[in-house]
């Protein structure tokens, strides 16, 4: 089992990464535990691992809500379902929330948690890839509005997560490249020898070695663990872990949402991206292929749906929540290893970028 | 126009106390206020304060939620409402929430403010006296569940509190004391000459004496203030802030929200504390006559209904957000001017004072 510690003062948390870590989690986590545990989980997770986490926390008084699979279930109706059956349960707050599932799960749980008497203790399960390196670093948590991702939630610190690369063991091949292109953009945004290392062990990862799977989860946490302990409340520097989002996400809201999977448009995002960046003359064109070469590798879309218009572009991306005083702004690779956040974006650039198809 | 600093690091705020604040409140505030502002107030409020407040404002762009008055408002349904209204004015991260009205109005804008794009600017206009020595302090959010009042919610301190006594001059009379009723409390819980203050001026409080009126809030915010900076998140100290709130919840619950206002409440419940107090040997009987006689001045109750039977009191106590592990912890004064948190408190006191008719 390897740790890492996410460093924000007083809402410091640590993270623990390894294989087969759920049958022991009541001793990892007794610091982050309290006796009354409600289990937020769903109905594709709790066959496969439920049983696994109640055993380990049989000297708990546990609940369990278990909701639909689905980013549809990321809803404010889900949420108050759950806030009624934690009210119901009669728990108070000193009770900890734990989030058993994918992102979807630990944005929903960590709502709740944040939500029920001003905010209770939080612990994240994470058993996805995208989940273990993306959301369970950083206290985001949230719902969907028919409006849009996201826009309802807040900011609240776990108090531990346990990450176990054996719950990767059953998660579906194309939910495991859709993780992948998180992973694999820590490396374009911070970290150049980290994506060298990605190109060496890329197939390692995809055919699950639990040993290169622990080493990637772990040094994308650190990736965002320190962006986020500079920047918690995402004001500044926190923005560049949106490399591939603002496009990632029109191509979500334009195919409806969980057509593509959110690491698919953002591994497309990403490429788009870096073709900018390349057309601008702030990647050159080995970087770009190189880039567009791994994404491919970890078996990830590197083209935006040719249905597309530039007309619907410009209206999604007007609705981006880096949008300034009706400015879009863009988080773009700077050769490997670096991105700034940028308004300063050519129209024809845009266009071509978003429209060009990759095979 | 009088000055304080609510001290919390990069959350602190000031809060303006004075005479006629309003009109000029786009300059006191400019360093508060965002381009984009949504007001949040009540069919109550609105007739008498929302134009002042929007000509304070033509330049900027404004949008206005006026909910029902009342405490019923205060529900999820509304607060979804609010979000609804806020995404539907296409208002992004960047807006400022400014909430209009007394703590009902505060409560759910702070939440709104608190869970928009998971936390955006928010400011306070408290127009009622409970508001603005309670709710305006604090960064405390919330919405009531029907299992019970501010059970879901957040901590989200506002940018700025700007508190106008001329509010108070069409405040009900009633709703005036219930407002001294906190006031008080902060005598009796923190400061032993504050509470002699109020016995000398409490005439001209009720008079709506604007001077007494400003020095008594700057004092109660004051207080407030101080104890908020040592436990932003209520772990301990700031626990001392619900003396009288135990009993007084209960009374609230007992015979439904709204029937006894939230302050009068809180003034047999002081009076139930200081009995339970004096009972075990922790206050005189000078001290204890003292406190009920200044509640009394206030036109405040000091004694719960006769309806409330014992095993009522037990079960409502019991669902009290300070309790522990089954057991039921109250605020206590000790002698005038200091309090604690204790356990340990005799049944038969207790059932004495909640039932004692005080006349």
């Amino acid at each position: 089992m390897q740790q890492l510690s996410v460093e924000l003062g007083s809402r410091s948390y640590p993270i623990y990464v390894g294989s087969n870590l759920l049958p022991t989690l009541a001793d990892t986590l007794s610091a982050a535990l309290n006796q009354q545990i409600f289990i937020v989980t769903n109905d594709v997770v709790a066959p496969l691992y439920l049983e696994q986490v109640q055993l380990a926390l049989t000297n708990h008084e546990v609940m369990v809500f278990c909701m639909p699979d689905g980013e549809s279930a990321k809803s404010l109706a889900t949420w108050q379902d759950a806030l009624d059956a934690l009210l119901g349960s009669g728990f108070a707050r000193d009770c900890t929330v734990v989030a058993l599932g994918g992102g979807v799960v630990g944005d929903l749980a960590g709502f709740v948690a944040a939500s029920f008497h001003r905010g209770v203790d939080f612990v994240q399960l994470p058993t996805t890839l995208l989940s273990q390196v993306d959301s369970s670093v950083g206290g985001k948590t949230a719902v969907n509005h028919p409006r849009g991702k996201n826009l309802i939630g807040a900011f609240h610190q776990p108090r531990a997560v346990l990450i176990d690369t054996q719950c990767l063991h059953t998660l579906p091949a194309r939910e495991l490249s859709a993780g992948l292109a998180e992973v694999i953009k820590y490396g374009v945004m911070a970290n150049a020898e980290f994506f060298s290392w990605l190109e060496i062990n890329i197939t390692r990862l995809t055919d699950l070695d639990d040993a290169a799977l622990t080493e990637a989860i772990l040094r994308s946490c650190a990736c965002k663990a320190q962006v986020v302990s500079e920047d918690e409340r995402e004001q500044g520097q926190r923005a560049l872990l949106n490399l591939g989002h603002t496009f990632g996400h029109a191509i979500e809201k334009s195919q409806g949402f969980g057509t593509w999977l959110h690491g698919e448009a953002v591994a497309a995002g990403i490429a788009i991206a870096c073709d900018v960046s390349q057309q601008q003359g702030w990647m050159t064109d080995d970087e770009y292929s190189r880039v567009v070469a791994l994404l491919k590798a970890a078996h990830l879309p590197v083209s935006a749906p040719e249905s597309m218009a530039w007309a619907e572009w410009q209206q999604l991306m007007l609705r981006d929540k880096k949008v300034k005083a009706g400015q879009v702004r863009f988080i773009l690779p700077q050769g490997l290893g670096q991105a700034v956040v940028t308004a300063d974006v050519s129209e024809s650039a845009l266009r071509q970028a978003v429209s060009r198809q990759r095979g």
